[in-house]
């Protein structure tokens, strides 16, 4: 594998680039960006022509000269890089060939010493910018690709098996017979579900994550239910694989035992701040905590089954435990529904095709079988292991640790596995840090989401979905006390809803397609599905009552929230779309039909007599100056106003008759150069009477467009904020649902 | 006693009014509402008129003719009283006399059911607005005055004494002996205390909190101490007597024992809530629960003396305890200092002496007078009683509740006692929630706390100190687990500082004074003063360890903040005081020397040819309209700025080249009516190039006015806001620190 450039994201999220790139066409992508043009349809540049045409009628004549150098060309001076860095710093140089000015990141970074420290320390926490370039093809070679991708899959073994023998130790340790059988009920799943993932990657070699492959082929609906099986996923992957990383730790050092919740959201604060600053790495490193894992099971399989050969693989009996549960289908159904979360992770590949080297497909298809393979002897052998060696859970330890201390006593080999089980765990819930913002990027491409969150190139919209998944792990950990046992119900189903979802979407697909094989494809996917189905059934069904109704009523009602989400977008977008067709062409411009808007139809025509068609343009603005007090902040804003020469009113509040007359005779002295209009409110409201008097006057005239112009003390430190009104903004939110009302701050800066 | 009118406030609210009244002047109340014209000086009259003069120069010619009629008086409809319920709905009116318009008071309230859920539920439990002329001169009868002001100080009977026993305890059973010493020592302070207060009164007649007292005749560093030894006070009231209300109860219910935090944080939450809704009660209920107690504490004073007197009052020996602590002076000054929490709420008389009825000191240290004997009686019989049945305290319940248990078996009459009690705790409690606004209102009119606070007839000021005090004391109850033994050490630190303060300043009033009697009301006041000093020394020194330290580092800190808040202010008024004298006079208006200001100075001379002084007025603007997209919200706020008449330029960010080329396409194809620059930003950010290109612009030309255009998509529902953009938020704070850079909202709005 060649080495990866230095600037280069880890290379899970290179694989997120890359598999993202055919699928979404450039323009589309950048509409996604959310601030660039997408190609405009013939209708749609029709519509655009048409209305500038209005625009000349309605405001004729050249524009005026500008008083600045837009292209910054004659200034030999540009500023410094804005101290503004909760974005990226920026500076700004002029492009060669193009007229326009191009934005790169700051030469020396901001000037440290400039800025206050919290802004040094947000800085120090959230890191360097991203840079979009970074976004590589990086290529793996498959035995690279399998440490990085499988780390979930893999390390679901230091708990799945567990899961599973500690529901069947509810009936007692007669039960544990049933270990065997029930665990090759789901080597047969994983099998099924392997072969399933198999023809996915075949007909995405493009890369499918459950959600695309869910809403291309089902629809909308199945798609959104996959999504929200995904984010119930990857909050869970977080939450079961820390809990069993920290349950590792603690299993070699039963000291820390009552210190598992505070252990484990620490790890979750190391995973959220590393993300945040977005730890930059080559590719063999990630692939290094999956090797080491492997060898520390390899150590532990070799050793245990020597040790098991030494007295003949005679079965050690299991100690009494108490019987808490009747051995009936239905606590064997929830055995395998628990053991069945040792496959999480198994999408992964299928997911990330383009990593692969060519023939992507192949090579990836090579390494799933590869890690299933891997899965497959992991899972059968320990559960041997565990069964021969009359292994109980306990609450002081887990299985894999009571299996590496009975083989190896507690010495440097025990300490190497649990330390390589806890590394792989604890990678396995970084990689749900990368997927997670991908999810939510896909998303958000169909309108289901924020559209923050196609901004992936922006830290603040990726940090978000990264803190909104740790605060959640972080949440659900604590409230389950740390316990993976309690969180596995929730685990299967989000899981296995998504696996379901995407293989009856396979079926779906081949049954469209019908090409090469479709058959024996739709068979394989079609078992996939069905077993899937089964497991999603039975966790729902048999763990019902233990927490799992939560993901069942949960699952609807966020499939309905993002519905809504679409809905709205849906909405703004035939809103704000510039169609000449439907919009009232007397009018000059704007006013769409139906709607006052700024420039309300003819019905509503002006009221005052000397308002010619001439004197129109002239009184069709009416600013409104807010003036408590006599003072330099609201003169300033006085004088702002009246220099844009547009009708100004002023208006003061007061609270008593006397202030009112007060107030009037300082007017006057100032010279009472602009109309004043004053409002008594004895019941000593302010926000109230003013929002009023201006829904008042724009009643009176809807078709003058009112601007509020506020004067706002601008202060030097946030602490100091809370001193001042903060009547600006309440203003700002009362006014904003009326059409034809603006507001404008005019800032005044204390001296330094 | 007069019925009070229906719609008063409760009596402690009317105390506050009527207290306030001749200390401040009817301008300066006024002017701390924050809306009126404070009177002006004639320096400052004459300085408006000069920069009225300036105006006439810089804008010169007569204003455009409004096109609304500002009085609302040609208008027929004047509009509903808005739906913006966050502070009193209003409606208007026009004044039969003045011009002024006159906001009223919504007749009918708001339309309930157009107003959303949310709003409708936070106006029931807001409550309707405070009307306020409701701020009545309601006068009290000595005996109903009492009840209500008492509350606090005789509820503190209810934890007093034991606070004093438990740490005696700690000795030992045979330091227990002590209690009587003690208490006797207690008996003499409460007398110096009460005998100091009595002066106080007679000095204040119109009230005087410690704040102003200390502030008046000891300085500002004094008044500030004061004030945060009441603001801790009144935070421990709530704390405390919530969470002895709650032992009260839980002494009675042993099986809510495990409950007392859940308990606490409830009556909290129902205080903060009756509080936030402004209860109206007529005063009579108010002393109610005062006599109620007081009837519960004489029957079982009564009642334990007649047992006692059956016995031969023969002392019961106090069982064995555990000795956890060495019986020597420092635990003997510890026992004194808890047991000197039995007088807080002393003070309250001599804050509310114009409540009595005339003559009003006579009368309110009458009143005094009796509440101090009644709390000795209470005091001292308690103590007694407790040692002649050898009570010790207990993790389960209350020492009254030992003693009434003890005297009258687990009956109705004890269940009277228990309940009668819990009541006047938290009273008591709920009393603090009427000091603490009031504290911050005195404090806010000298400048020491933030001026929202003076608005006490707006609701939302209002609120926030009432929620401030419920949360903080919420947060404390909770952090000590419910225990009032805990809280005592802090409690004593504040109440004993406020104390001290206060009547160290009544030393130096009659020094300064020397009016009639002057040596020995020093006298009496110096005593007090030297006694409460002592208790605050002594709870300092003997419970630094136990947490009074966070009180002692805790009082410095705040004052020094208290101080910043000061130093701001005066700031902020130097600076924005219309001072012709300190304005540059040739450059029109209202730059300040040495400030670049929205007009500079001659020095920064605009460096374009073309700009002649005519051509001045014209460029001195400049309109930047943000087009990220060219959809109809960006027309429409382009269409807006350039109907001001000002030159406009258009300001686009692409992410990349090709997305440039096509925006410049479908801008061309519009007709590029407005000049048009475009930032190219490859790494994806958009805010950050904004600011910085905008920044470049302002040093191109410091001397012209930027205001940056930005439309914004208003959506209808809360849930709405996160799925768009919060560009605007983020540039108008990066933007806030420029001079001469205004930022202005162009709403659009989605059709319904």
């Amino acid at each position: 594998m060649e080495r990866a450039p230095p600037g280069t994201r880890r290379p899970c999220a290179a694989a997120a680039a890359v598999l993202r790139r055919p699928e979404i066409p450039d323009g589309e992508l950048n509409l996604a960006a959310g601030t660039t043009q997408p190609p405009l349809t013939e209708p749609e540049l029709r519509s655009l022509g048409e209305l500038g045409r209005r625009w000349q009628q309605a405001v004729p004549g050249a524009p005026p000269p500008l008083p600045v150098d837009p292209s910054l060309r004659r200034t030999g001076h540009i500023p410094q890089p804005s101290r503004f860095t909760r974005f990226a710093p920026v500076s700004l140089f002029q492009a060669e060939g193009s007229g326009d000015v191009v934005a790169t990141e700051a030469a020396g970074g901001e000037p440290a010493a400039a800025a206050p420290l919290v802004r040094r320390l947000r800085r120090v926490a959230l890191g360097p910018p991203l840079i979009s370039s970074a976004v590589v093809d990086e290529r793996m070679r498959k035995l690279t690709a399998m440490g990085v991708l499988s780390g979930d899959l893999l390390s679901s073994v230091a708990y799945g098996p567990q899961a599973m023998v500690t529901v069947l130790a509810l009936a007692g340790a007669g039960a544990l017979s049933l270990e065997l059988p029930v665990g090759i009920a789901l080597i047969l799943l994983i099998l099924t579900v392997g072969a399933s993932y198999r023809q996915t990657i075949r007909a995405y070699p493009t890369g499918a994550g459950s959600y695309i492959v869910a809403n291309n082929n089902l629809g909308e609906l199945a798609g959104l239910a996959a999504a929200v099986g995904l984010i119930t996923d990857y909050i869970l992957t977080v939450a079961v694989s820390v809990a069993a990383g920290v349950a590792a730790v603690t299993s070699a050092l039963p000291e820390l035992q009552s210190k598992q919740v505070l252990l484990g959201l620490i790890v979750i604060a190391v995973l959220l701040a590393g993300n945040l600053r977005g730890v930059r790495q080559a590719g063999q490193l990630f692939a290094a905590p999956t090797y080491l894992f492997l060898l520390a099971m390899g150590i532990l399989i070799i050793g245990g089954l020597v040790q098991a050969a030494g007295r003949g693989f005679a079965s050690v009996p299991p100690p009494h435990i108490s019987v808490t549960a009747v051995l009936g289908p239905l606590l064997i159904l929830r055995a395998f529904a628990s053991g069945a979360t040792s496959m999480t992770g198994i999408e992964a590949v299928s997911n990330a095709v383009p990593v692969f080297r060519d023939v992507q497909w192949r090579n990836a298809r090579t390494t799933l079988t590869w890690m299933v393979s891997l899965l497959l002897v992991l899972f059968g052998a320990l559960l041997l292991l565990i069964r021969i060696n009359g292994l109980v859970p306990s609450s002081s330890q887990t299985m894999l640790s009571e299996l590496a201390s009975g083989v190896f006593g507690r010495g440097a080999v025990y300490v190497f596995i649990q330390a390589a089980t806890a590394l792989e765990l604890v990678f396995a819930a970084d990689t749900a840090f990368n997927d997670f913002p991908r999810v939510l990027f896909y998303m958000a491409r169909n309108d289901h989401a924020p559209r923050a969150f196609l901004r992936i190139g922006d830290r603040l919209a990726y940090s978000n979905g990264i803190i909104v998944l740790a605060v959640t792990a972080a949440v659900i950990l604590a409230a389950f006390g740390g316990k993976t046992e309690s969180l596995i119900p929730l685990y299967a189903l989000g899981v296995f809803l998504a696996f379901t979802l995407s293989q009856a979407g396979m079926v779906v697909h081949w049954w469209r397609r019908r090409d090469r094989h479709w058959r024996r494809s739709l068979v394989v996917n079609g078992t996939g599905a069905v077993a899937s189905g089964a497991v999603l059934l039975t966790a729902a069904v048999t763990k019902f009552a233990a927490g799992a109704w939560v993901v069942v009523v949960g699952i609807p009602l966020a499939v309905a929230c993002l519905l809504r989400v679409k809905a709205h977008y849906t909405a703004v977008e035939r809103a704000t779309i510039p169609d000449a067709a439907t919009i009232e062409p007397d009018v000059g411009s704007l006013a769409r039909p139906g709607l006052p808007g700024l420039h309300p139809a003819a019905g509503a025509a002006p009221p005052q007599a000397a308002d010619g068609p001439a004197a129109r343009a002239e009184t069709r603005h009416l600013l409104i100056a807010l003036v408590l007090h006599l003072d330099l902040p609201s003169l300033q804003a006085l004088e702002f106003a009246a220099s844009l020469r547009a009708p100004v009113l002023a208006l003061h509040v007061s609270t008593e008759d006397s202030d009112a007359q007060r107030f009037r005779q300082a007017w006057d002295q100032w010279g009472a150069h602009v109309p004043l209009e004053v409002v008594v409110s004895p019941y000593r409201a302010v926000a109230g009477p003013i929002v009023n008097y201006i829904e008042a006057l724009h009643a009176q005239r809807p078709d003058v467009l009112l601007t509020v112009v506020l004067p706002v003390i601008k202060v030097r430190r946030p602490w100091q904020r809370p001193l001042h009104s903060r009547l600006g903004d309440h203003l700002r939110r009362a006014l904003e649902r009326h059409r034809g009302i603006a507001v404008m701050e005019v800032p005044f800066h204390l001296p330094a």
